[in-house]
């Protein structure tokens, strides 16, 4: 853990409160992305932004100027030689109600945490993963979001076995959506699909740079509704965030998995975008 | 406004501020409750404290003792004549990543805000109020729960026109569940009514009060999917939670409704538990 690990920085100011009336925390009233850091630097600045820019338009939450979280950023990592970097932007302190204010200042926190020491057998072998019992609720609104609103992830993360690295979320129509921190992709017959985010789950930046570098090297990849039944007869499925990059997964119950081919290309074309190990 | 107005205990002391690591703010893990104060005292204490303490079982958040909240929720309000007091609860402070912390210690945060100065019109003759676009996501393992994840009541909330005191929500199937902060209420035929909350909204404790003083003075609740068409339908509509009591409904768009004698009956059965004027 670095020397700088657990520093956070609320509206530029070295501080690790924020106010009892902040919206983020009587509402979740609003959006978070988790960067990770490598040699003193975030990666994949650019599309956490345009995420986070998305999402504040999405909620009408007035965003800070780029530049100013990109210096708050680098003054917590610079001496990080790895991290993570979690940024919160909420609509800010307003009174009671759900109303929101006009005139509510925004506030963000820049927080950097140790890096997680995830097994290198996760990557290079697979990991054992479950469907949840908690749905993921159907919600237009929110869907795609990287919103404060969490507690289906909460709760279906508490529902684990040990043995299981992920869990999955089915939506009430028994759709796969996501993980309870990560994207979900399947192989079959040389094809790539992935769920189709418009009613539920977050979109990942590492699942928008797979779908950019899957059809780099000419891997076709179908965004599109995806049973449960779709993911247990898959050839190939992988899990994948900011932080893990490409997780396979090698059993989901008593159905095997392969470390294929197809993810293992997927998983070198996003090599630089990953914390090496 | 009272002197002590404006007032927070965090854990028991006085302060304004929680911890950026709290996971209220990181992912609106926690319950909350609020409570009219009337003459130095929380009204409908131990309906609120059921609620409460069902919440934190179902989201398994361990709970404080109830007279230490009492005896919190007294200290901040003895000098009331009204007011408005919050309790928020939460699964407490963490390490990144969604999975809860066994040993976390619960934050418990009791506020006391203003009293809402609601013009006696609305109690009186009615309110207008809209269907919102904003939908309610259905979800089996929140519904009925008084948690943080409020963003579509945030959404909802942005969305009235100006002359509208409050807006009704719909699920996905176009089923009518609550109101951004009330629940509502149908009259038919004699027939109270109220939406079911097994996939969605929040089991209001005014609403709860409701169902049993209507059936301690012989009037017939059914609680059961109600379509935008049947409010639309009713011959009275109304709403409720623990600060307005009871309002009627007197237009949703160009429908006018009276108010009606049953609607002004169950306002007069629910007059102790409600802020006099």
């Amino acid at each position: 853990m670095n020397s700088s690990a657990g520093t956070t920085l609320v509206n530029g100011q070295p501080s690790e409160s924020i106010s009892v009336h902040d919206r983020g925390f009587q509402f979740g009233d609003g959006l978070f992305e988790t960067l990770a850091v490598s040699h003193g630097t975030p990666l994949l600045w650019e599309k956490h932004m345009q995420r986070l820019w998305h999402g504040a338009k999405r909620l009408g939450i007035t965003t800070p100027s780029e530049r100013l979280l990109w210096d708050e950023s680098k003054q917590l990592c610079h001496a990080a030689e790895r991290g993570v970097l979690k940024i919160i932007l909420t609509r800010g302190i307003s009174h009671r109600g759900y109303a929101p204010v006009a005139e509510a200042s925004p506030t963000r926190t820049v927080s950097l945490s140790a890096w997680p020491d995830y097994p290198a057998q996760h990557r290079d072998h697979g990991v054992t993963v479950q469907f949840c019992r908690t749905m993921i609720a159907r919600n237009r609104d929110l869907a795609g979001l990287k919103h404060l609103n969490r507690l289906e992830q909460v709760l279906a993360r508490a529902e684990l076995s040990k043995d299981c690295a992920e869990g999955l979320l089915l939506d009430e129509q028994g759709n796969a959506i996501e993980g309870t921190m990560t994207n979900v992709f399947t192989v079959s017959q040389g094809i790539l699909a992935t769920p189709d985010l418009s009613h539920g789950g977050v979109a990942g930046v590492m699942r928008g740079l797979v779908l950019e570098r899957a059809a780099a090297i000419s891997i076709s990849c179908q965004v599109l509704t995806l049973k449960q039944q779709d993911i247990l007869n898959a050839e190939e499925v992988f899990l994948t965030n900011s932080l893990i990059g490409l997780w396979p997964v090698c059993r989901i119950d008593s159905r095997k998995f392969p470390v294929g081919r197809i993810t293992q290309r997927i998983q070198e074309a996003i090599r630089d975008a990953c914390c090496a190990d």
